[in-house]
């Protein structure tokens, strides 16, 4: 990192509820982390993303304005075609933008790049859900002002976003004039570098309606390929602190609307908008009923009014956080990290309601918005145990793409169905089918998930209704895309694992580890759902032949060093250069070609440590330790998806202190912008993998075949943590301090959990207390590649 | 096949000296393989390429006017970046083309489609290189004459290509107007399916200059992007047969030069029109000095004029084919194709002078005229023997290119000299890695080349100014590419071979046989030219590394089956399900995903057998049968490059029968189009594999290490055959029957060949008939994947 960039770290003020930024400088702002910022401040119900751009619009990196499952179609360009190649990509396109409110003072628009900025701060509350902004301002004419903004995307109104915005007058009378806007033509960022795909998502909408009139305005757009239509309409509600509110005045064309509100303030004197904006779109409903849903959504919110909005969505978190709050004692930095990373995954799901969590939920045009294995494989895992119903959701997106899965599948020549690498829709959209087409795992971390679902929640609806389904074709493809030797022993080649430092490799342990799961699911899920099974052509044949499947799963084995493989053949290979590697020159994708990466033993992200967390019950503990150690010394971490599993394992074999690093890692990665592509968007997996790096790596939780386990442990410089999960259908907090951990049963009936070695019974509102083993020694503290050490939150760099 | 083409098979009519054609339809012209002849009927001497048009130009698949080294540049489209991706394509340019002569007769423009074909001939004679072609005739108006055209791509004066085009009228008077242009506008075929590329090479010429009057005109012409400057310049003479000849008049502009000759013949009076037409580019001399030099070779052509260069051709090729010619007896099909073949070698090669030999040579726009590992492996081995200073230009040409190999070497962080996979100037523009940068024996393969040609030629000059840097940077490249296990043994792991249905395997056979060679190689030419060697900071040490190296190459072996295997582990993988594969998905890349051809046992070209071919002396006869017949049953010759070799090795293991099938196959795979691509250029390297299977194959010949050996069979329904080759200054004839031997040494010093294991002398002048001993059983025929047996010419389908 340059000097520049060591100033800018740790750049956010720590709050144990929120994320704040301030400053008293106007120059350079665009160069001092604008898009961080916004990307970091964004609002998001899992339905509608706002990314955290100043009220007034400019100076911005990136407007961001996203609804999930509005995107574009756009050619896929290939130097050299090849059979199975998807022929279309899918962006996330931004929407008509309903968040801008623009201030004029004296005929001086506010920016704040001019005139003089005397204070500005920006805070995100996670414990109320508003992003505030505070800013006082003297024009270049010298007339000062004080603008307070709160803003919200509302989780009990799922189409809802709303703002307030409140313009003070300080010594001086002032004219001001506020232009409340939908801005239908703000410019796509560059999202692909090949100008053809640009080319298509250039000018993606075609106008389709637009009107309005006193505070009200709506507009309706339809994307030019996808044929997508989406209504935004909003309307406004102004009150003054010196009498009867100025009434607003709306004028719409195709591709902006704009309220006007012109007041004289005296001095002190105020003038507030409530802004309430509704999202709606659909790629089947006629125009006039989709602006209707919009401008009743928009009703209803201006009914309950801003502080209805901000009540509703209060409590909302209240109980969000009294069931999942993770608190951290001793390390203010990872404490802020777990509410915001916990808030993040919350954001990225609550009211997606059947569709896709994107890997940078609605935070960014990362991966053009594509969803990827991180859902199932990251989030799924935390939003189980603490929003089952946005979990429940998510599977029944991926339900709901089975018939693309299935096309993919058949065109592949394989049966059942293979779910596509990174999608908007259900349709495969990835143009590298090394790191796409082959990893397969995709469809058993889809599988895994729906297992852990169902386990977790009881939802047996669920599983009958759309989980048997899901099983059965993962299974399915599993059959057909591997293969029997002749020894009897069943092998599954040529595709890639987690680790996208390797590719097209034979028996990838994660992917056959998940695949036998996957087979073992499906056979029970058949057996438990005998209609369904039925009515998808299941016999009893095909359900034996999944059981001696998954019994026959080849995995690869380094006898000589007495661990499992990454893949067969992993550990022989070349040992990357760490030591003639030098810092800049990673991420290593971007220095060195894919061939040299592949041919040798250099690893990504966490695979053979992703399979040790997934199923910790497949191996030893000493196994796990030496496995870990040696992919440890392996791993570069050039993926954010890395640091929690690793925090996790390191956590499980007792490395306590190397956990505590790759955890403050992980809660630091999009605060502190440590790959440095945050502007394009927050990585929602991560922030779910620090969850689950504290629950299950520093909890010990374990949920494997219905049986709760939990084995914590503390380790410095936290001095005490606790967090809270849902767990078929009790809510359970745990405790957990350096000697000693208390289980409280918060509802449901008793629950028998395991606490280390010992079984007990928890009662509702009887809090357990139970002591800590000692640790063993889990030996010398595992090295990495020289200058891929984890980056501790606070280090000096 | 369809019943449609079954009823095309053998369309071309069998010469013993050319390919002709005839019909006496005018219907249906296009559909019935007019892009087929284009190809088939193309002129070339390496340095002009004119495909088979009509002189009117209508009606044309693809009008093709090609020079060696213009190419427009594009940019390269990928749905994901990598590191190290070309970023430029290139692609041949069509010329402004000097070919076209259109006629007007009273009023009606000649076009075959209209009035009636009386007759309609074409033959392309490749004992004197003249492409013939008469038609009779009449207008829709009811006039009838005969035009007999020639045509010639010049072996003797390099820009030049000339047209003899005459009309003769029949039994009424006639109007007949010429019009000979240089038409410099028309449309290049779609190359490329990104229309991003193609907008980039949709009008890639800026016009510079352009001149005329009388008979003559120039037009030159700029690339846009690549700054390559082309002048065509053109001359005309006309005869008459009814007194003094009519004057041309011309007209140019920036786009078309129009020559035009008006007549009024009385019945059976005919004009002539003699047209030749200069080509010269350059990327750097100004555009007077091109156009200058384009006019002064027609001017010189003028003044030898048509008869001249009509006599000149006859002596070149007279002087190539007393040393070069090829007879089959019992086999005109074979015979016919043995000689096109070697025509087409020729003609890629013979005047391209420091250019590369293309895939296509310049007979289309396949592969958008880039030049791949065939030119050194296929066409040069022909080259060497027959036209030794064509193989010398071409090796001289890669030399040409050192910076840009060492250059991309640099940016896959390797040592020395990274040749490319696909170029036209030296530039890698291959945009699928698997198959592209990993294919790293195209180094080997050029060193090889080097190694062959100084070997076979004595050229000691070569090898010190141009070889030894080949062989240097090509072994350096070896060295880091590679690595040394603990075992002390050294693989180069992660690259392609030349089955391009395997990819990025460890240890490929022929990649390491072939490195191996380029080290010792490297090695002796650094002991024989020191001072070379230390400009090349060639140490000692360095020296006895590569010898090291190459003594540790790693072999990978098939123990249980007795035969080197194609890759590390390759014999293991799964077996492609040939029975379940129907006929309609070959080529097999057409019809599945790259991963599930990669990850099973299904060779599309030779690999393992071309090592069997390069290196007979590296295995016992046992083991070359066992391993060919193992190949011989995976292999699905999806690629023209794999029969010839196949062919080749059939015969060297005695299994004659397979062999004879294997050259009718390479032989007419673009009289036959059995791959039905011949439409875009002809597949050069499969003609020179011709020549390897008659010449390395059935006569045995091995030129390894100095000594020169052959062991000839002939086998039905061949009932002899014979060939020549200059080999270290000798001229030598082998004449083959089926008891017996005859070898001519034509000029030179006495000369110690093998005849099979016995060693003799021969003398210039004196012909030596011996013997041919029995041919030991060869054991059962190998089979061949179900439905992928080889295509014998002529039998029924």
């Amino acid at each position: 990192m340059s000097s520049e960039d060591d100033t800018a770290q740790h750049r956010f003020d720590v709050h144990p509820w929120g994320v704040g930024w301030s400053c008293r400088r106007n120059t350079g702002w665009e160069d001092r982390g604008q898009a961080h910022r916004e990307s970091v401040f964004s609002l998001s119900n899992g339905h509608i993303g706002w990314r955290g751009t100043l009220d007034e619009g400019d100076p911005s990196a990136a407007a961001g304005s996203y609804l999930n499952g509005v995107f574009e179609e756009h050619p896929m360009p290939y130097a050299e075609d090849g059979y199975g190649y998807p022929e279309h990509g899918q962006t996330v396109m931004h929407v008509p933008d309903g968040k801008v409110i623009r201030l004029i003072v004296d005929d001086e628009p506010f920016d704040i790049r001019t005139g003089e900025l005397a204070e500005h701060r920006q805070l995100l509350d996670v414990r109320t859900g508003i992003l505030h902004r505070t800013a006082t301002w003297t024009s270049p004419a010298g007339r000062t002002v004080t603008i307070a903004s709160q803003r919200m995307v509302s989780f009990t109104h799922r189409s809802i976003a709303a703002v307030r915005y409140e313009v003070t007058a300080a010594d001086a009378a002032v004219d001001v004039t506020l232009l409340s806007e939908i801005v239908a033509d703000e410019p796509l960022p560059e999202v692909h570098s090949d100008p053809r795909v640009m080319d298509a998502l250039r000018d993606p909408f075609e106008p389709v309606a637009h009107h309005g009139g006193g505070g009200r305005a709506t507009i309706v757009q339809r994307t030019r390929r996808s044929r997508i239509a989406v209504a935004v309409a909003a309307d406004h509600r102004v009150s003054s602190s010196q009498g009867a509110a100025p009434e607003p005045h709306t004028d719409v064309s195709a591709d902006l609307a704009r309220t006007s509100v012109r007041a004289r303030l005296d001095p002190g004197a105020s003038i507030a908008l409530v802004k309430c904006v509704g999202h709606e779109w659909s790629p089947d409903l006629d125009d006039v009923a989709l602006q209707d849903r919009a401008e009743a959504a928009v009703e209803t919110a201006m009914q309950i009014g801003w502080d209805g909005l901000v009540d509703e969505q209060r409590q909302y978190l209240d109980e969000f956080w009294t069931r999942a709050d993770v608190t951290v004692d001793g390390d203010e930095r990872l404490q802020q990290s777990a509410r915001f990373s916990l808030f993040q995954v919350l954001q990225s799901a609550a009211r997606a309601e059947v569709r896709s969590i994107p890997g940078k939920g609605l935070t960014g045009v990362g991966y053009e918005g594509h969803t990827f294995w991180d859902a199932e494989t990251f989030v799924l895992p935390v939003l189980t145990y603490i929003a089952p119903s946005a979990a429940r959701d998510a599977l029944a997106w991926r339900h709901s793409t089975l018939d693309h899965a299935r096309d993919r599948a058949e065109q592949l020549h394989l049966e059942g169905a293979a779910f596509p690498w990174r999608t908007i829709d259900g349709q495969e959209c990835s143009g590298y089918w090394p790191a796409g087409t082959v990893a397969f795992h995709i469809n058993a971390d889809i599988a895994a998930a729906v297992v852990r679902y169902v386990q977790a929640t009881g939802d047996v609806d669920f599983e009958r209704e759309k989980g048997v389904e899901i099983l059965v074709e993962t299974a399915r493809l599993w059959c057909t895309l591997g293969r029997w030797d002749d020894e009897g022993a069943f092998h599954i080649d040529g595709v890639t694992g987690p680790d996208e430092y390797s590719a097209m490799v034979d028996d990838n342990f994660f992917t056959n580890l998940m695949a036998q799961r996957n087979l073992r699911a499906a056979a029970d899920a058949c057996r438990r759902h005998r209609d369904q099974a039925s009515a998808l052509d299941v016999s009893s044949d095909e359900i034996a032949r999944w059981t001696t499947t998954a019994d026959a799963m080849a995995f690869p084995y380094d006898a000589a060093r007495g661990i499992p493989e990454q893949s067969a053949g992993f550990n022989e290979k070349e040992r990357w250069d760490f030591e003639g590697t030098p810092d800049d020159q990673y991420p290593l994708q971007k220095h060195f070609p894919y061939f040299d990466l592949y041919r040798k033993q250099v690893v990504k992200q966490a695979d053979l440590v992703l399979a040790l967390q997934a199923a910790p019950d497949a191996f030893t503990p000493d196994v796990t330790a030496r496995a870990f150690a040696y992919y440890d010394g392996l791993t570069v971490r050039d993926s954010s998806l890395s640091a929690p599993a690793q925090a996790t394992v390191a956590a499980r074999v007792g490395q306590l202190d190397l956990a505590m690093d790759y955890l403050a890692e992980a809660g630091t990665i999009d605060l502190d912008d440590l790959q440095e592509d945050v502007d394009e968007g927050l990585h929602v997996a991560a922030h779910a993998g620090v969850w689950n790096a504290l629950v299950c790596g520093f909890g010990g939780m374990r949920d494997d075949g219905g049986a709760l386990r939990f084995a914590p442990r503390v380790a410095a410089p936290m001095t005490a943590f606790s967090f809270g999960m849902l767990v078929r259908g009790h809510t359970l907090r745990v405790e957990v301090q350096h000697d000693a951990v208390t289980y409280r049963l918060m509802s449901g009936p008793a629950l028998g959990i395991r606490h280390f070695d010992e079984e007990i019974t928890l009662e509702a509102g009887v809090a357990q207390r139970l002591g800590i083993p000692a640790l063993a020694d889990p030996g010398p503290r595992p090295s990495q590649p020289r200058g891929r050490e984890p980056r501790r939150a606070g280090a000096e760099t």
